[in-house]
């Protein structure tokens, strides 16, 4: 049993309604009327940090404050960055909540709120858990610091820059981010990887104008056609991605992750039932965990041209657009498989085509080894709690700050979901379940621990 | 010089003034408060050839009306059945009309009117070339029928069934139809054959929900680049259709027609220019009006899946669906085409995919020989005219009626456009040219003349 069950069984009340009071708190980042409540959590989690011991720093930008705050242990002990975000997702539709969004209320141990998983509950959890530590040792074992913003559900336009231009202050080992889902309920799991992503338009263009298929069939050049086998030619038949040069960079999967991702809670048959389909396909050589978690791909996500309503119409469309966007692996760049796919596509643009090609946005991904000791330690403590095998994964998923801490600060980032795939984070009747919560504490306060010792 | 010519001087102002007359009347057979408008048109017709001595009757629908009328001449003469329509398309938008569209009005010898050119110039025409026969003999060379319709602008939707149920009243050898363009001005053109048409939409399926891309990238079966694949297999390399079995049924184009269509006045680099392309890809082994006219070919209509909106969303769609559409030449039916590229479709399908083909329509084409006694006279007929070459043309449309009149009546059909692509049928500003008109009156007279003498 963990050291820090005594800690979360003995303040299990006040845990509960201090979450609450913070989840009352209608931080809707997106919702301008909603800018004071935003700046309400912000000050919050200050209040909150202060007790503890923690210098903080509200940083105001653009758009929302980022809350800063650090506690220095010891020169010689490993530096911990603890990212999260106290931002919200609009809550409508509201009619589909069972009970209002900003009213937090347990039903079957379950605490229901906008917010509850994604983001404000994880991120909580983690102050708790080093509140938990302060209680049991009266110190830390590392220097921590927190960054906690308040635009992740508007893509953190100001968080880059911030790192970029405040590097002394966040310097730091490791980044740990709780913002996300464990691979299954009750199962620790850490992920240490995730996708870059590249995304372009492609408009592919014939005559002047839409013509008559009767008249001009056979003659014009049909940009819709001509579109369709221009993304046919970007596989190949193994389901590799056809573009020249697109694994060059490619960091392949090590034997342990493959050893790994074997032993990973994944039964592709529950997942093609799941979806509805009868196979789920995709590059020669792989399973599909490997596919889905480490290995780039290539998916159109929109294609349209032409008439597109009710029944029938006689037309050779103008025009013709698809949107591509492939989600890259370390050390593939977006820059890099934008300009190859971009070359390719323009290289292959049928007979009476021309093809614009519209680099939309990328993002890069971010991997800590498997064999790393930042995650290893994280893996160790993970399993001290749980008292079970921890899951190493990595995710299809980008989140473009990863790459930022990795980058800029030189720090090894490890993922922490502590909440569960079925919260239903963006959707009405978000909820985080109690049991989650706590072993959340737990969890923050044994990874630091872990990270202490590990190091 | 026409033997006609003289009519047309003489009555000049009389023709302006009857067709003007017709023009007036709004017969707009879409629009429900134009219904009335639209009877008085077939009544004005009915009122213009009982005085040239034919019998008519009108033959209600469930829409608009059938004018049919008859002047027999002799069992032993051939019999020509003119087919064409007094309803006219919509008007709209009124505000891009230079003088109104149910005011005719002469500019720079041109009638402005809606239906000037489509078809009540046209088809009045004919009526008018009649009389000029009349006048000259007192008779008429040939058994002549009308049959003027009021729903062509609506698809004719009563139109075959009655050919249908009247095969006896309609009993003809040649059916002349006006309703459409000459190659170019001052052009004699004589169109024997037209194409058909297999209309289908197809829908791709993968998953029961949209997928997050990022999640899902890799493993998912993607509904739009299976459906690009499966559209790109449609042709191969030399720009054939490669659905299995497409050309089985093919009338190849004869030496007789390369020869004539060699001939014809058409410019590649003119038409490329003309739709801004650099190219005018098609069939190998055929040159771009061989194409147009005379050979099948599979055109993508439109195409739409996932997300089509400004800016990025990374989703793998669970469906997407594309419109395709074949031109068909004798003796391909929409039936067996659209039979054979279902089955081609559901061949091709990617794995973890489905496919759905919905038979949207269809239509015959229809092929008079060139070498047929009716094209020849016709030809014949119409240098007659113009004092010049005729040039014998086929045309890539679809007019469905075309092969009822073929294989119910078993007559020749045989085009006659009088008007000019210029004339901006179905748009603002539609006008006819007086001159083509007077040329039109002339030019029925004497092709009537000439099928009496060729036949």
């Amino acid at each position: 049993m963990s050291a820090y069950r005594d800690f979360t069984q003995t303040h299990r009340d006040d845990l509960l309604a201090e979450l609450s009071a913070f989840l009352e708190i209608p931080s809707v980042s997106t919702a301008p009327e909603r800018r004071e409540d935003t700046r309400r959590a912000a000050l919050f989690l200050v209040e909150k940090l202060e007790p503890l011991g923690f210098q903080t720093q509200v940083f105001d930008t653009p758009g929302h404050a980022i809350v800063y705050a650090e506690r220095r242990v010891s020169e010689g002990a490993p530096t911990v960055l603890i990212y999260g975000h106290y931002d919200v997702q609009p809550p409508e539709p509201l009619e589909l909540w069972t009970t209002p969004p900003f009213e937090p209320t347990v039903r079957d141990s379950k605490l229901y709120a906008r917010g509850a998983s994604d983001d404000k509950g994880q991120i909580y959890a983690h102050i708790k858990g080093v509140e938990a530590l302060l209680e049991g040792t009266g110190t830390l074992p590392v220097n921590v610091k927190f960054l906690i913003e308040g635009e992740e559900e508007i893509g953190s336009p100001n968080l880059v820059p911030f790192i970029e231009a405040h590097t002394d202050l966040l310097k730091t080992d490791i980044v740990l981010i709780s913002d996300g889902a464990m691979a299954a309920p009750e199962t620790p799991t850490i992920t240490y990887g995730l996708k870059g992503l590249a995304y372009i338009e492609v408009h592919v263009r014939g005559a002047a104008m839409d013509l008559h298929s009767g008249a001009f069939g056979g003659g014009a050049p049909n940009p819709i056609n001509g579109l369709a086998a221009m993304i046919a030619a970007l596989h190949d038949d193994a389901g590799r991605v056809a573009v020249p040069g697109f694994y060059d960079a490619v960091i392949d999967i090590t034997p342990e992750e493959r050893e790994v991702f074997g032993r990973a809670p994944f039964d592709e048959q529950a997942l093609a039932e799941e979806l509805g389909v009868k196979a789920l396909p995709g590059e020669a050589g792989y399973t599909v965990l490997e596919r889905l978690w480490a290995r780039p791909t290539l998916d159109c996500n929109g294609i349209g041209g032409g008439f597109q309503g009710e029944g029938s119409k006689t037309v050779i469309a103008s025009e013709a657009m698809a949107k591509i966007s492939c989600r890259l692996v370390p050390n593939q760049t977006p820059q890099e498989i934008t300009r190859k796919l971009g070359d390719y596509l323009r290289s292959i643009v049928p007979e009476g085509l021309t093809v614009e090609v519209i680099d939309l946005h990328g993002g890069d991904g971010a991997l800590t080894p498997l064999t790393s000791s930042a995650v290893q330690a994280a893996g160790r403590a993970l399993e001290k709690v749980y008292g079970k095998e921890t899951v190493f994964a990595r995710t299809g998923g980008t989140i473009p700050v990863a790459s930022t801490f990795q980058k800029t600060l030189g720090a090894d980032v490890v993922f922490v979901g502590l909440g569960l795939e079925s919260d239903r984070a963006h959707s009405p009747n978000e909820k985080f379940d109690l049991v989650n919560y706590y072993r959340g504490i737990e969890v923050s306060a044994a990874l630091l621990e872990g990270f202490a010792k590990g190091m």
